[in-house]
């Protein structure tokens, strides 16, 4: 069996660009006892995966120069040496940008399509939907009446922080570019405010939509917009950080003055907790309500998502390109076949 | 009865200077029901006072032109008209920089000099030894065999974090400026190992003192140090943040390169957590095992402390911008009569 697969060609200097990816066609082995030949149906595009082509110390190793590029994926068994997994078998894997795979049975999380639309796996029921739910309930705590701040907030992290928020009684506000996401935000998400982060007035706007300051800041993204939504942080407000999305195509340390002193001394002089995390999907599963809540708010309406799918594993490294840049709107799947 | 006092005159811009204080004489008013007359005997000098000349948003307001200067005080109870208190009787009160005060006897501490020297409410069992405890075990959370790090190593907070670290079966690395206060710290108060910061291979002696990296950062300093310490941190390391002091004389933002998002980022790609904090004396008390732990350490050895004291209280501007510069060795106490 043939796949075709999206590898690394170089890796970027900034922007990923035209040079970064190749396509090619691989042989796949035959299959051995306990494993399965995958037909992968859906890909997911996440901001984490300019980590990757990166060598910059980071939690995770990077992609190797001709390596196929990582990411988690829906597939559907068409061969199978593996006890537990029968053909036409739904499963969640980590297989990448390529179209078909050899994985190994144990490795995979089977899915039940009746519970939820397969591709959920990869957004609200999968890895962003673990971040918001661990980010903003183990780490920013929200109480009832408290304000929660989330950019990036029309997609799959962001939107189901807001709507997590305003479960437990929170003020949910949003941050998005352009004046539809943000509707999205209000009509769709259903939180309390929405705040354009290109608008010229911008300031003005997340002044208006915090009268009482921000509890919680779930932070995805950096740069200037998280210079403004610090400012306004209470005292004892907490800082689950889970991306930097803004900075990942840096290739220096941006111009002066320096405002590390200052963000410190306003940790220091408000009581603040910053706290990096990596979701430890194994740790959510063991540790949290997650399995339990997150099916149930989908079911009842609590928790709505938007995908917004691709069609083709050629498209790709565009639609990845955009990502970066805020170019989509809601969890980014490429269709695969 | 008169009071000597140092007063505020004018808010410095930079460093503390001659024009910052001034010496006033004033008439105290007849002790009413309840209150007390007190001589202070002993003033603390600490880095946070730097914080209540400025008008800069903090947690605590700041000092008023023509105000006496804040502080922790000990004292001795002169007159009494509250029936607790009797003459004679040593107290804990924050009479602030002056040499007798009238103080309600509600408010006050009484200290029992057979228990420890009454300095060390001051100190060690005062607000740096709170400081060092709380931020430590309840933030930093040390495991035996992980590093701590300490900047400020022999001043009352970061020498309590050190000897603590200890008894917790964790590495105690102290940072300081010069060799006589780095023999000190392993001489003295038993750290595993000392880092000169004025030395010009300050980096590469931290990096020899910290073989494994470090796991908590306890971070009273920030500067050229804290930049030094936090490249060494180690995944799901701590950061209790508590100071400042080489940035509180500070007049702009400092110039670039901007450090704040590679901060961030490693905060991110190590899963590091920052908690700024403020002692809370009465949550400390309450919350922990402080008021039984410290006492018995003191007395067992495992908690040694240090004071540098100066007599007079017109010498405590002097000493309190030495104090911003690492002049001092030891907990800064003013001898007041």
């Amino acid at each position: 069996m043939q796949s075709t697969q999206i590898v690394l060609r170089q890796r970027p200097v900034g922007a990923p660009n035209a040079e970064t990816f190749e396509v090619r066609t691989s042989e796949l082995p035959d299959i051995q006892d306990g494993e399965v030949l995958l037909a992968i149906r859906y890909l997911s595009l996440d901001p984490y995966m300019r980590g990757r082509l990166s060598t910059a110390k980071s939690y995770a190793a990077p992609v190797e120069i001709g390596q196929v590029m990582v990411g988690a994926t829906v597939g559907q068994v068409l061969a199978t040496r593996h006890e537990r997994l029968h053909e036409g078998d739904w499963v969640v894997s980590y297989s990448g940008w390529q179209t078909h795979a050899v994985e190994h049975g144990d490795m995979l999380r089977k899915l039940d399509p009746s519970i939820a639309p397969v591709t959920t796996a990869l957004g609200v029921l999968g890895m962003p939907g673990m971040t918001a739910y661990w980010g903003l309930l183990e780490i920013g705590r929200p109480q009832p009446g408290e304000t929660v701040v989330v950019a990036a907030a029309t997609g799959p992290v962001g939107s189901a922080v807001g709507q997590i928020a305003r479960i437990k009684g929170a003020r949910a506000v949003g941050i998005a570019g352009g004046p539809e996401k943000c509707r999205l935000l209000v009509d769709t998400f259903g939180f309390d405010a929405a705040v354009d982060h290109r608008a010229p007035d911008f300031v003005d706007q997340l002044v208006a939509a915090t009268p009482d300051g921000i509890d919680v800041n779930f932070e995805n993204v950096g740069g200037s917009v998280f210079d403004a939504v610090q400012r306004r942080l209470n005292p004892g407000a907490r800082v689950p950080l889970c991306g930097l999305v803004s900075h990942y195509n840096d290739t220096a340390m941006p111009q002066g003055p320096d405002r590390l002193p200052g963000f410190l001394s306003g940790l220091l002089t408000r009581s603040i907790l910053v706290q990096g995390f990596i979701v430890d999907i194994a740790k959510v599963s063991r540790a949290t309500n997650f399995w339990t809540d997150m099916p149930a708010w989908i079911r009842d309406g609590g928790v709505t998502y938007l995908e917004d799918i691709v069609s083709g594993i050629e498209q790709a490294p565009e639609a990845f390109s955009g990502l970066l840049q805020g170019a989509n709107t809601g969890k980014l799947i490429v269709q695969v076949s």
